[in-house]
């Protein structure tokens, strides 16, 4: 429900309408529409309260609330967000590239593949530790160690990193090392793991589930905004449909849908959508072409022995040769792909955060530099 | 990897074989297949000890696993397997009847539908006391008060309890009052909570994921059962498809393909299949002509004012109709439902685990004699 | 736009609204529906004749046709509709067995196949003399000289054949010999077809599309219908979804569905749902305790050689023992299968139309019998 | 089965290797690649020719086909192939625009939208005259008098037209008027109608039926190719899946597969994709972006009166925004979009068949001029 104020109305009239709502238990959320003041009221109970709110002085009407997702909706919030992540602004001009491999493997497959997407124009990298199997045999993940590694090579080349966070109680330790915290696919409708990276302060990349519609994914998001957090950046990966040529069908019109009907950022992810590398790059111009506001991508230095998904990872040539293309697309719809041309480290004091324990005994190469990195910050 | 035993291997070789991989921290399966003795080597660490087993006093030859899913899979394990819950068996000759509300809402109305679907035939109660939900927003179920209202309605119909649990921090909880655990659809993938549910002793209900397939059902129930549950019964409930004159499409074909492939139980919920009570009956009595061991249905006493799923919820009287039809249907196939005269509460001792908290102090109606029920076996 | 007369509406002034509607070029159907006529006129016209006939004496109101599919709905039709083939009556009390190779191969197949399927309960025989390919360089199928095959072995056993046409152009001469016409999955939209087979006199089997809407199927058969042909019996038989353990997802429900919005019979083919024929039985058996009017299954008497389809075709054995549970679960839901203990040929005079050309010169073995009966009729 | 000239081969030798197969009944296709020479043999029979064939001089070896669709397939023919329509060509370095209404209604429409698109880089006209509509009772398209239309509009703007044809008995009038034949999603796989197409000498639109998969396209273009007509081109328009906020669900990825897999043509309509106008630029930039050799878009000069598809038709100034920003992405892809200063009418007597017959009685406006322009060429 929304409570339209009257053009003429108070400061104190309107402060006495949000403090009735929010004894009444309400929750409810103030927006500046155009010339009007709107007061949005979200929840079951909201309606409750209609008769005595209308009766309010400096009250001008209630409305319906047309979208389920009040807070995500453009509706309320005709203008787009930004999402910053260290340096990056995604939602801008910028046609932000994330890049890495699938899962972190070692420090130097990090170290060699982290240096070259950013020579060529990646601004974030990505990479898991904690990764998502559909068979309980399958490689799991470097776990804590791999964050150790993403955020020592964060350091060599100033990239932000994003990782997947698959279970609630991970969200911390995963937060310690990440810039950017990670929804995947499979749990796009965890609500749980939504909540809490709702109530956490790192920027939420959140993936559209593999049959999820994108009402769906909107109503996910607005966990993740209604629990606190508003830094919400979504990213269109590929459904599930009868078609098996492709590993996932990419949803490319789900990228114009989403920005009409959202003012979050919206990315894509060509690699899990084509599940074949050769097919990435056409499919990363679409996306900038459909006017996605960033794509992440999977690159290997290695693919045909990389520990998961390497059919469908770059290497580290195909990423340049990508690069190249995607530049002249995003100028041809009046974006653009930064070219750096030194790679500074940004101040990372500003984005890591405190890290003050062990990182458990079975240490791998690389480990050590890493914890001094990060205790460095503690 | 399976290792087969010679025929005239020595019980002494067998163990020397078996200790042998536990050394070497190799987890280990041993079944008899007909005349053979197989021992199934699971884990990727497997092929690494495959020199040494081969050369080993009794081995007769090593043989590849063909299922990714070992241990559920009816490979190595032709019979089919019982799972017990309280007095039911599910998986015997039986088609066991699980019925209940969608959400438990108050005392009352779970006693009724609780005493009605016993009445009929009902062999279990289900009853959601944490909701999963797309949108924040809408009635997210009442917790352990829920729990404790379950609880207490066994007490009085004598049905064991199933009922979801939707975050692995909260299997304890739900552990306490309840008999069997089921993880929910959007669930099906949070390997998380499967390991956490794998770890406990309650028997499991893992439905199908509205868009997995066949063999990442499988590969899920492997999680629970190879973090050591084996009591797991899967649970067909309709599929996302092109579709849209009901909420899903039951997949009736994978009764059939489940019961080739796995040693589990099968079960069917025509309710959230179809989305509309008035196909549930149909839907009921095809699944067990199809060969499903059992079917969860949605119950409420007044459907038309329940908190979620209302339109897909039989009546009483409709479940009194079903269960008619759905007798004979069973017998047709030499299966059969129980009607039970009398509703003698079984001996919950048995079932009821050891209870020693408190549930908060938002009391509800019926919260006292449920906390002493709990008490009683604390 | 449905005309509903007032309950003392004269004949005379029943007339002259169905003259004036007819005059206008308007389409009716006239039912009475309880203690109510309705007059409906369909076509896009419709509406701008509204204000005059809302004026003429005699006419109580004027309601909105609900759905877009007028002459099959149930809606202006409340009773169930038979469709007789020869002496068999489809939407009945019985639960109908259709059954037979997939493709006529020759004369040898189709005897031994009938002669079998007609002992053990099958009422129909069925095979594809014309067979729509995904391939061009596929086996096509016989052609006339498969209709003659079908034709003569219906002289054997007495089974009246259904068969599939697949294009305008064939219509004739399937009907010389068919009694039933098929209208397969592929050619569900094929809206010239659909119109030609309602402009003749053969009952119709029309085949849900693989990827059709129920609404879709059932504007398909409003399509026959319109053209004159109220002999329809819709057949579900599997839409494609992700899955692929099965050929397609036998979509059980719409079943039950089907026979809400329409009065027209429906049956179920398990055979090209499964794709793999141990799962027959069991999609027959769904079928039947779904409501299903009847199935229609594939039946080799050597699938292994099978030109087309032979993974999913029942062997010999395999369809009695189906037959044989079938059987039990019709009797469950107050159906029958009736069982034949001799098999007199029925009376093809009464079914076989005339037949008055030659059917070309590369004559193949058992062809002259089989002129010889369709010369008989002529 | 390929058979592999040796290098050394001789004319004659080569020529009595073809003579060979072509007396025992096999079906050729010659084809150089690379260095070596193969002769393609199709069908079933193939494989029975095989000992003989292998024996002949000048025969390197034999090797099976990979691809079930071998005269459509990249492999035996690695260069792209261009298809000429009038004085366009698809398939090189333009990206080929075709629009117009979804149907043709009268000559003031079809001429107020074709001289504005052809003046904003549209190469051909596209209109329907024969609309295959789900249900009977929905407007069908004028037919010839349609067809009449378009060709008259051609004389205005020098834009070849390319118009659909559902039914085979069709083929001959449509063609008489048209200069591309389009077989629609519904349609693609009715084998009659391809056969149809495939045995007369007008270049082919295929689209993609909405469930099918690229490997079933591919199947339909060699009906097609197959029956003699190698000029196809493919249309990737939009799959079924559970995403309902479009109308289908615009497989980009498609593009790439398809072009590695076969040389002919592909295009993109994301009209019929989105069902929504406003996401119709979106579709069309990513399409050239991800490699598409053209867009076929829906336009319409008055869209909300539009007699079908109005929703998602562009407007007169929507089309040419659309231009603008499609001709830059198309440069940065290095393909083009020609702009024609002038619109000089081609010389139709190139691309307009003889033309002998009247078209019925009841003329509409404009039909003379059209029976005249007709009758010029004949």
């Amino acid at each position: 429900m929304i409570v339209v104020l009257d053009s003429g109305c108070s400061l104190k009239q309107k402060a006495s309408v949000v403090r009735f709502i929010e004894r009444r238990g309400g929750r409810l959320l103030v927006s500046e529409i155009g010339e009007e003041t709107h007061i949005g009221l979200i929840g079951t109970e909201a309606q409750s309260l209609a008769g005595e709110i209308e009766s309010m002085p400096g009250v001008a009407e209630l409305r319906a609330i047309a979208a389920p997702y009040p807070q995500v909706s453009r509706d309320h919030h005709p203008e787009n967000s930004e999402v910053r992540v260290g340096d990056v602004r995604i939602g801008g001009t910028e046609v932000v590239v994330m890049a890495g491999p699938c899962a972190v493997e070692d420090e130097d497959q990090l170290a060699a593949v982290g240096e070259v997407v950013a020579r060529f124009g990646a601004r974030m990298l990505r990479g898991g530790a904690f990764k998502p199997r559909s068979s309980p045999y399958s490689f799991q993940g470097l776990g804590e160690e791999g964050l150790v590694l993403l955020a020592e090579v964060r350091e060599q080349t100033g990239l932000p990193v994003v990782t997947e966070v698959v279970a609630p109680e991970d969200v911390d330790v995963v937060g310690k090392y990440a810039d950017m915290l990670q929804i995947g696919a499979r749990n796009m409708q965890n609500f749980r793991l939504l909540s809490e990276v709702g109530a956490q302060s790192r920027p939420v990349l959140l993936k559209r589930g593999i049959s999820s519609t994108v009402e769906e994914l909107l109503l996910a998001a607005e966990y993740v905004v209604s629990a606190g957090n508003p830094q919400v950046v979504l990213c269109e990966r590929g459904i599930r449909t009868f078609e098996t040529t492709t590993r996932n069908t990419l949803d490319i019109s789900a990228v114009p849908v989403l920005k009409r009907k959202t003012h979050l950022p919206v990315i894509v992810d060509p690699s899990h959508a084509a599940g074949e590398r050769s097919l990435v790059p056409h499919l990363a111009g679409a996306a900038a072409a459909a006017g996605a506001d960033g794509i992440i991508v999977e690159v290997h230095n290695n693919p045909e022995s990389a520990l998961s998904d390497g059919k469908q990872s770059l290497t580290l040539d195909g990423f340049e040769t990508m690069m190249v293309q995607l530049r002249r697309i995003a100028t041809a719809v009046d974006r653009h792909i930064e070219t750096r041309q030194t790679y500074k480290p940004i101040d990372l004091a500003r984005t890591l955060p405190t890290w003050e324990g062990s990182v458990g005994t079975n240490a791998i190469k690389g480990r050590k530099q890493a914890c001094n990195i990060a205790a460095e910050h503690a």
